[in-house]
């Protein structure tokens, strides 16, 4: 166990992963060791590459926050995000399709009631969202819980304007028909945020940062799949270019355009408005994963 | 550029590349992605192991400090920062082998005369150090600049006691004969420090942490490629087991003990003392490598 070479390292690694006692961790070692080395013997990184990367990973964990997520946007802009949810969701047909969480989700969003204006004093074109919640067989969810959060229309999520700041997020629930509708505004494209490492790397592969205009959800009902996923809007410019790889046809809708008026849940609108409306379906919830440890 | 599968979304990012335009950024970027892609194919992440990931990746940037490097920690633990070396080093015979250089070197060292006390107030066994610096071809180097550091005979490096702390480091150079010589203390093997990241990795790979004790030098001279090795101390329990796979039998060194008395370089000892010699040979700096965006 001394004197490793190019040739002979990996195997000596891998011998000692031999004594991990969790099979999943084992397996995750191994082909993490594998896959790592490979990369680097490809690559043949000079000693000056290696710290570049050391360094590029340390600023990366030094941008995270509470309101930023350095490494998720990393994983996104690398498609590793929609790679791990493709691999998630190898759903029965009929179910809505999946796409990235971001790194701008909050835990604990604020409750808003039926109808509610979601929008916290963002400026910015009037919408109305609404739609059902039903499962693949097409039953109306009661009760579903719907967490939504979305740029404003500079592009920018509340918390880039202030880390405690919330507005353009929320949580409803659907009503006893599966239904819910709620107000904000509508949504702009934007650039991922790219003062920091990920910007750096977009730069130096000659990419662009932008994603489409998208409004996000997570979809939860007991006994069924939660639902991570985006409602992007047709015809933004970005839809073929997002830099997370996230865009699929099905879940881009076209927005209604509305005069001032009364809108269709009643709310007099002073100016002209636009509309959003989608039906989830989610697939039933599949049986237990094996515990960590267990029998593969 | 829609509609990713787990079969395409490899495929799309490592379209997204083709516009970058330096070639090296652009061979890095895309094996990375297959690489990257490859691991996560391989052992299909669910999303909670996935988000365990980008938790475990951020607090080991949130570690990273002055003087705490847990990037390096992890290249180190699995072995990446030996194949670094090994695929650097391809060395002509006759060069003194080399090894990682560690998360402790401190830059900007402070600078010491021939023969002088680096222990800085470390307790321990007195240790003289001695030997010369030559070329491959056993010819002296007058001037050589060696860097020096390492633990205490508790096993804990000055940094780890105090980040601003200063002890057992220092830079000497060469005297006109190629020699140099230095006291300070016997180091002691020692954990990597394992409150961390990687010390959880470990304990979930059922390793143990330990180094065998050595001396880190970075050994420099013009026309020379810089050296980044360790002495080991022979006999260490942990020589056949380093946790970061560092060890080569030719930098293991046999310390020699001496009883109180006048020491070679004619210091007066009072009390028992180890001697600790060896002689480095450098390589010749060999040409230029291209500037970064050159032709490869």
């Amino acid at each position: 166990m001394r004197n490793f070479s190019e040739t002979t390292i990996t195997g000596a690694v891998l011998q000692r992963l031999q004594a991990t006692p969790d099979p999943r961790v084992r397996h995750i070692s191994e082909a993490l060791v594998r896959h790592l080395h490979a990369f680097v013997r490809e690559i043949e990184p000079t000693q000056e590459e290696w710290s570049a990367a050391i360094g590029f990973l340390t600023r990366t964990g030094h941008l995270c926050t509470q309101t930023r997520q350095e490494f998720i946007l990393l994983s996104d802009a690398l498609g590793v995000s929609m790679l791990v949810d493709a691999i998630n969701h190898r759903k029965p047909a009929g179910a809505t399709e999946t796409t990235v969480l971001g790194p701008f989700y909050v835990e604990g969003p604020r409750e808003f009631a039926d109808g509610a204006d979601i929008s916290g004093g963002m400026t910015g074109t009037p919408m109305l969202v609404r739609g059902m919640v039903a499962g693949t067989d097409g039953r109306p969810l009661r009760g579903a819980v719907l967490d939504v959060w979305h740029a404003d229309e500079g592009g920018f999520y509340d918390v880039q304007h202030a880390p405690e700041a919330r507005a353009g997020r929320g949580r409803l629930l659907t009503d006893a028909e599966g239904r819910f509708r709620f107000w904000s505004v509508r949504p702009s494209s934007y650039p991922i945020p790219h003062d920091g490492t990920v910007g750096a790397m977009l730069a130096a592969q000659g990419r662009h940062p932008y994603r489409p205009a998208h409004v996000h959800f997570i979809v939860t009902a007991a006994g069924f799949e939660p639902l991570v996923t985006h409602l992007f809007i047709a015809g933004d410019p970005y839809l073929d270019s997002d830099v997370v790889f996230g865009v699929k046809d099905s879940i881009i809708v076209d927005l209604v355009d509305h005069p001032p008026g009364t809108a269709p849940d009643g709310r007099v609108v002073p100016e002209a408005y636009v509309e959003l409306s989608y039906d989830f379906r989610l697939a039933p919830a599949g049986p237990c994963p094996a515990p960590p440890g267990g029998p593969a």
